[in-house]
């Protein structure tokens, strides 16, 4: 064909994202998150488009990457790895088993887990750029599609009307402080996408307001798939009075508790599944979680896991140990909803709705954003991903970033929360 | 780019191989073994060309396969499986869990793991014509090769010099029947092809003389890897006073003893690391076996794990649960060694050298053999495989198929060796 597939530019571009005031139990969303756009440029003038997070910590890693890339073939994603081994380095953020990824709410953070990261945002701008060559969507390039619509579920969050001193963009949602609260945003949620799939994150009220909320949702929608995910806040003891309580009502309970001895314990206690995308977000995490039957259910994710190949070598390692497979999101823009519906629908076994934070973001870098219709995405049979960078929107959001003091450059939900409530630390684990 | 990866037609060849008289725990190669040989023709013109077993029971499935695959791309291999499900429909030969595959020494014959192993033949026959159509070798498809060769293993036999009543095609290795016969044949492998691994295919001859054999190949080859493998020939008594009389010299013991539990009892004995293409063959097979620590080393083999991309995924869960990964391999031709390479050549756990019956055959029906040197074979850079159809020879070797009464099209090495020693009968397990 001769299109040439050589990397020619890298082009990095931080961003800082407009994020509603979102609560979870380590504190609330900042009013900017910082992402950020990867652009790789091939010798045939085609340019691939990926995402990932964009702190301080993962530009760090991703320069080098960038830096090293160029002469590579776009086709040459397994070897990103590697180089990224080489290159990248270890992260002065991630000294030790105590450091805790604070905005991410992933667990330990490792150097390992930062790279993983970075490299899942090169490896879909590099696939991006290769099905855009070759005019194959990305799917097809991972060996196609075997559904035509990927579902998600609707990410139901407590939340403020607007951010402390009226800070970041208004949006027209309102505050979510109860149960009521949580039923109308679920409501409005179904309503304008469909979604038939219901998450709650939790851990920010005490547990039995949360309970309270979730059987308000099961009578709004009877027979809907209902989760509740209170990112390891709890006891054993609560986590497994909770799933007593809501053992008819919940599809999955998602990280009740912190680490994978506190879940194996509870897994031991309850019949409702466990999830997480805390105690299992690498390959080495699996044997252990996975021999004391600690988890139910793992929650994929293409920016943990190392990319979309990567999520496919964990959906085979789930289907073979008979443990079900789902998706998280973290806040991410339409780039990476593209890249994770793609690989969602080559993977036959990801058969729960899909989480997405996609509706609670007004901003976006692509030129169409993605609609979701029945609570599902259509599979894109577009060339690459199936979206196109904004490129005016891009500088805008990047803008943002180099106008920023530095207070939004690090997501940092406790910090966040200090502006409302003075005082305000990392809740202690478990908090109730 | 507009170039049509749409099926119009598949062509399905079955044909006889001629393959040397090599000994086995069930009995003797025959003169000719069954292939088939499957073409994906597209749209665009392009032929793509996969390889499998072709014994009856799988010409059987492959059939209502060839008839349902036109319309679809050449892209779409991962929805190969779900198609295969539905069309195959169950082997009368695999009725059973008591149903084994005597001709492929690979445990319990299901129809699942056949139609794996059509699926195979297929899905690589669709990559070699993405491939050609895109411009891009089968490894670029797969996310690119980590390696630009890979190692490959002498592949030692017992054997007669010529079949029983001079049958099928002459060669001139001459009998192996003893130590100092294995030797000399090793230290022809070495010679011509340079390889620095070497397996005993074992389970022949009582434990006394086939220890004395990797004995004499330890001291023939010092240092250079060795394997052994009697197809689960043995007590796990037996297994482990080998693997004691063998630890020091050593790299894995092949399949010493029969299933999971007896493989688990002779690992838990000794520190010789335990390999198998038997007791795990199947996704199904992993959990219980690396629970029960009854392996090390897993035998890969696109042939039973159903292609290239499941490859990928086993070499994943190997790679999660600390299991080492190798190359198992059945009587094949160039189009299956070509896929072997690519495949091997993506994986990064792919350390081990891989096995290949390769130089044992004196046919073939690709244009070009391919050459081991220094005992490996360089990753083809060409689009597809990087090999080319030889329609004469294809031809020639399909007319031995139509011309045969029907004794060669189902591999039986029992019955092979009965034309030698009449009454003779598969061992019963253990043998020895
Ligand atoms: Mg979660
Ligand atoms: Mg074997």
């Amino acid at each position: 064909m001769g299109q040439d597939l050589t990397v020619t530019e890298v082009r990095l571009t931080p961003i800082l994202v407009a994020d509603p005031p979102l609560l979870n139990t380590q504190g609330v969303h900042q009013p900017y998150t910082p992402r950020l756009i990867v652009e790789v440029v091939t010798a045939g003038g085609v340019t691939g488009v990926g995402e990932t997070y964009g702190d301080t910590k993962y530009l760090d890693l991703a320069a080098p990457l960038a830096d090293a890339l160029p002469g590579r073939a776009v086709s040459d994603v397994n070897a990103l790895h590697r180089l990224a081994e080489r290159v990248c380095g270890d992260s002065p953020e991630a000294t030790g088993a105590d450091a805790v990824d604070v905005g991410g709410l992933r667990g330990v953070q490792t150097t390992d887990k930062l790279r993983l990261s970075v490299v899942s945002g090169f490896e879909v701008a590099c696939l991006d750029a290769l099905g855009k060559t070759l005019g194959l969507p990305v799917h097809a390039l991972l060996g196609g599609k075997v559904r035509d619509a990927v579902d998600y579920s609707a990410y139901l969050f407590y939340r403020w009307a607007r951010h402390p001193g009226g800070a970041g963009e208004p949006d027209d949602w309102g505050a979510a402080l109860d149960p009521a609260g949580i039923v109308a945003q679920a409501r409005r949620f179904a309503r304008e996408y469909g979604f038939t799939s219901f998450k709650l994150k939790g851990g920010v009220f005490e547990p039995e307001q949360e309970i309270a909320a979730v059987r308000a949702l099961a009578a709004a929608f009877p027979g809907q798939h209902l989760r509740l995910d209170p990112n390891g806040a709890w006891s054993v003891e609560t986590s497994l009075k909770v799933a007593k309580e809501l053992g008819g009502v919940l599809q999955y309970l998602e990280d009740p508790a912190s680490g994978t001895a506190r879940m194996a314990e509870v897994a031991a206690g309850t019949d409702v599944p466990l999830a997480t995308n805390m105690c299992v977000t690498t390959f080495a995490e699996i044997p252990e979680a996975f021999a004391r039957g600690a988890v139910q259910v793992v929650l994929s994710d293409h920016h943990y896991w190392g990319g979309l190949q990567a999520t496919r070598e964990l959906a085979a390692v789930c289907r073979t140990f008979g443990v079900a497979l789902s998706m998280h999101s973290n806040t991410h823009l339409g780039i990476s909803l593209a890249a994770m519906t793609h690989v969602a629908a080559v993977v036959p076994n990801l058969d729960h709705a899909c989480d997405s934070h996609y509706p609670w973001q007004t901003e976006d870098v692509i030129t169409e954003r993605l609609t979701f219709r029945d609570g599902r995405l259509a599979v894109s049979d577009l060339p690459g991903l199936g979206v196109e960078l904004d490129r005016d929107r891009l500088a805008r959001l990047h803008r943002r970033w180099l106008d920023d003091d530095g207070s939004m450059r690090d997501r940092d939900d406790a910090a966040a929360m200090r502006v409302a409530e003075p005082g305000w630390t990392t809740p202690p684990v478990p908090r109730w």
